[in-house]
């Protein structure tokens, strides 16, 4: 089974210029729920008055239906988050850090060394009170700072975050930069951690379902995507965001790779978001439809 | 050194809403040209009544200013058009067949057997003249009349075609549903045949890319693409066309592949296309930029 987290309702909602009440996203994830979706990331426990599309984050998680045997997860960017993440019913945490100085520095305004404690204090406390932990790296494959970042960067981070034993290690393509050919090289350089290793794939330069397929040929069973590809790069303006959901469910069960998920419904969530949105959104498959082959 | 033929100005063009002029369709292709693409398929010599975006195939060709080491191509689907290309000065014929029998029917008016024919004697034609020639293979991964096509199909069709001795056979993703373990299934079918194999991809449901990637690993040295990705689909209203060009330039020089194409100025190229036709293009690398990775 492939295993799919949802983060269009986080990483997706967050760079959209239209902001969405909580109810609207808690309707959002409930709907990605009822397509069989595994695993959602839901919110983010950030400020409210620094990031407004993710306001209320208590309040969304009030609203959710919770569904049998779906992960309900949230972003916590410090103790403080987690612990806000701890008195609701989401029951997993992701923690990020950057791959370079650089990144760190300006998008979390830490060290790296820093962001690398504050991550270890998350994963523990995590695991202290039963939560799961996820951590993810970001600009694994570039950095729009530093440019190029080379493999052996992006796996020396992903040993030190190995030690800390999160559930998941989370490689990311921030600003959608990576080939299929780097993807293979890091996730070899990675295949020895003892840990579950997953991508996180943004779509900017078109490559995200070819590094999607080269990770699956490379034994990846865990990827993150958003539906419609809601999200765009705050890197790269009108430039296309997170990999659409709908495009890897596609592309899954085309080959019949199992999803458990419900294609057809989940375009039409993809749809209702775009109307939400009042936008086109970038991904390809809720526009094209699935296409008859089974004819 | 990768080829890639660029077919914008034929299959994008002929696929849009907005049609241009004989003038800017050859001030396009000089452009082309002037960013080191190889091969173009600049016209289609068709009926201008009932192909208007392709009107006046001859006026376009003549406003061409060849650019040495550039190889112009015309689509031609009968020996008439055949006819009319060898009074110009391109140089490459390229007919088309359709894998399955419904697609022959509906879309040229013929059974699978005299489109056949009709291949042959094109090819034969061209070879009489001292043209080269190519054959496409259209839904040769799916059909919109008759849904999956299976592989044995594609390879036995490229079999009769192969015996023709054409220069190239081009393999096309026609309805954009292929995905990259198909096409490593089909390559592996036709490897054997003894004449260079290309592929035509559409990225209607975001795996062209992935599509290329395949096809790269399998040793296929040969694209078509097509700037901005503009054309569409015209079996998907609203959907995205042609793979674009630069979004598979991009792939292939992030990975050192040599294409001799500079990629800054296929995007600018990909801009000024975008103008022409009033409306956003489907590719992503021309929105995005192609990153500053050497920093």
């Amino acid at each position: 089974m492939i295993g799919l987290c949802e983060v269009g309702p986080r990483d997706g909602l967050q760079n959209e210029a239209t902001v969405l009440a909580p109810g609207a996203r808690a309707q959002l994830v409930d709907r990605l729920a009822a397509c069989g979706i595994g695993r959602i990331e839901a919110v983010s426990f950030v400020r409210d008055d620094l990031v407004p599309p993710m306001a209320g984050a208590e309040a969304v998680v009030a609203a959710i239906t919770p569904r049998p045997g779906v992960v309900y997860a949230g972003l916590v960017l410090n103790e403080r988050g987690l612990e806000r993440l701890r008195h609701t019913t989401l029951r997993e945490a992701h923690a990020v850090i950057a791959c370079t100085e650089s990144f760190n520095q300006r998008n979390a305004n830490a060290t790296t060394e820093e962001a690398f404690a504050g991550v270890a204090a998350i994963v523990a406390a995590a695991r202290d009170v039963g939560l799961r932990a996820t951590v993810t790296l970001s600009v694994a494959f570039g950095c729009p700072f530093e440019g190029a970042v080379a493999e052996a960067r992006a796996v020396a981070l992903a040993e030190r975050v190995a030690a800390l034993v999160p559930d998941e290690i989370v490689l990311a393509d921030t600003i959608g930069v990576a080939t299929p050919w780097q993807v293979r090289r890091v996730l070899a350089g990675v295949a020895g951690l003892g840990v579950p290793v997953g991508l996180h794939l943004h779509d900017t330069r078109n490559t995200a379902i070819a590094n999607v397929y080269a990770a699956l040929e490379a034994g990846v069973r865990s990827f993150d995507a958003s539906v419609g590809g809601i999200g765009g790069c705050p890197f790269a303006p009108g430039a296309s965001g997170n990999v659409a959901t709908e495009d890897v469910v596609y592309l899954l069960e085309r080959e019949g790779f199992p999803t458990g998920i419900d294609l057809d419904g989940l375009i039409g969530v993809a749809r209702w978001v775009a109307e939400l949105l009042g936008r086109a959104l970038p991904g390809s498959v809720h526009r094209a439809g699935p296409a008859l082959l089974d004819g």
